[in-house]
């Protein structure tokens, strides 16, 4: 039977008040938190209730047409886009968001200002929404005839709009199509894949079989795997990408095989200002991350760790860059040039 | 100040008793197993309080000379052999001494029989820790001014004999050293490097820092690594590795980053009557070891899971197979049969 995949979406919004499905309860439990002005939904992106560079912008968004909904006037405005601006500093999704609704509130008279505001709020939401849709078309067409994909981290609904992007081509891939089946890769330290992608291709209704980091490569190589799709977290102007800790194995590990290893992601992650993953300075997170796993203490209390949040995998293993805009593939400075002009 | 590397054992024989430490409760706690014959040293076996080939072989050993001892006789014999060569069936080391300790206490007389049988045992753990002591003198000379190692899994003291194998090299290498340090990836599932290689620098003084096995490829890559150093549970005739899972994607990122690979073990894990990698089925083993860790769940109940404990390296990606018996560099056919020749 085909598989017929569910549409999820991590956040909903009636016109007045926006709700997120809190995701620091998932998978274990799914409740959804209802925010109604800036200062619950800056503590909702800074406690990571809401993840995925894109879904902080589209919540920092909302977070300000609400307060102004609330509170209208200038003050308001100048304050409540601080605090949302500064919830998660280093996602420049969201200080982008969050000012392109500013400046529709400071172009409207006082009277529309909120008003502008949401309608500001909604056009975000809509954009990243029809970006994810075309990433998954994009992407799909890519994979071809793929059946056993394998992907790393979470970068479905629950990061990016309605669709995700790498995830959002796993699922687009799979739908109407009956032998589609996705390798899971946990995600240490973290495990966004084991607590995140997973719930959604059980939602989804997508078969799905989790795996430990290490296993990837040694599944690859016994032929197992006909493609690998990530997300990014930054493109480098040479077409270097950095993404979670983990995928440049998974990189090295499927050009050894000899299948495509394709990245996905909205163009607003490519950064021409970066030259290439030499000059990405990679963020060393807090040791507790690698000593626990689920709130269990893994190792001896207090043992040294070295926790690189994130990696850099070289354009060269990369077959195929997967944006909004379009396919850069092969992938380097010129095609990725291409892709922005 | 140079690194003084204490000893550590996980087997103590006292001439009549063998106390083992349990693994089952590192790294939170020590507690030392007192055995006195075959029924409690086959269930110290089975529930993995002793692991790694070579100690299961060694305490395999014990425990028969033990209940020789106890009770001497024909029938105690036979009966306690086979208890205890069934505790592991997949582990050929244990059959293989428990069947040198039965010959040699069938070869004395009923009087001296379990006098041959605990001289038989305490050959055979000598003779792992002098395997174990030339493996890590030859290897050491192998990593000649390495300083930043990494390694996976656990292969030292608390696997096998007094020295260890891949991890008995980094202590020789480090012993008298001021300058060396060790990446350990914590080996999900199980985690044998959070738990027990972690434990096992830590109690010998030199300078290490956990790390997820994802983060591995990425440090190497931003050369941070100098040398990679593993053990292996089979060799290949033609050299080609199977170890624990997430072995070969570190392989893959050690050829990428232009530094040694290598290999570590006593000469009886290679088996020429496999003639390559592929000939070695991979065991899979139950899901709840990726569904959970360190005793919390980790994702959905129930989720779908592949869970392969080892995977398979070419021999090509091996830059030295050090052993007992010299060392194979590089790793083929030819040179892996001169190790037994």
């Amino acid at each position: 039977m085909a598989v017929r995949v569910q549409p999820i979406s991590a956040l909903r919004w009636d016109g007045r008040r926006l709700s997120v499905l809190d995701q620091t309860l998932l998978p274990a439990r799914e409740e959804w938190l209802a925010l109604g002005g800036a200062a619950d939904t800056a503590d909702a992106i800074r406690r990571l209730a809401v993840r995925g560079a894109p879904n902080i912008g589209i919540t920092g968004a909302y977070g300000l047409a609400m307060e102004l909904t609330a509170r209208p006037g200038l003050g308001t405005l100048e304050a409540a886009a601080d605090l949302l601006r500064d919830a998660r500093p280093t996602a420049v999704n969201l200080a982008w968001a969050v000012d392109r609704v500013r400046d529709a509130a400071l172009g409207a008279g006082i009277a529309t200002m909120a008003a502008a505001a949401r309608a500001a709020a909604q056009s975000i939401h809509a954009e990243e929404d029809a970006a994810g849709e075309a990433i998954a078309v994009a992407g799909a067409a890519v994979l071809g005839d793929a059946r056993r994909v394998l992907t790393h981290c979470n970068t479905g609904a629950l990061a990016a709009g309605a669709r995700g992007s790498a995830l959002g081509i796993v699922l687009a891939l799979a739908a109407g199509r009956e032998d589609v089946s996705v390798l899971v890769s946990e995600t240490r330290p973290l495990l966004q894949g084991a607590r995140l992608t997973v719930w959604e291709l059980e939602r989804s209704g997508v078969p799905h079989a989790l795996i430990v980091d290490g296993a990837a490569a040694g599944l690859m190589r016994r032929g197992e795997v006909d493609a690998v799709v990530v997300g990014c977290d930054r493109v480098a102007a040479n077409g270097d990408v950095a993404n979670k800790v983990g995928t440049y194995a998974h990189a090295l590990a499927a050009r050894a095989a000899g299948i495509p290893f394709v990245v996905a992601g909205p163009t607003s992650t490519i950064d021409l200002a970066t030259p290439d993953g030499e000059s990405i300075a990679i963020e060393e997170r807090d040791g507790d991350e690698v000593r626990y796993g689920g709130g269990a203490l893994l190792t001896l209390p207090g043992t040294p760790v070295r926790n690189p949040a994130f990696d850099v995998t070289p354009a060269a293993l990369v077959s195929a860059l997967v944006t909004e805009r379009g396919v850069a593939a092969p992938v380097d400075a010129s095609s990725v040039a291409a892709l922005l002009a």
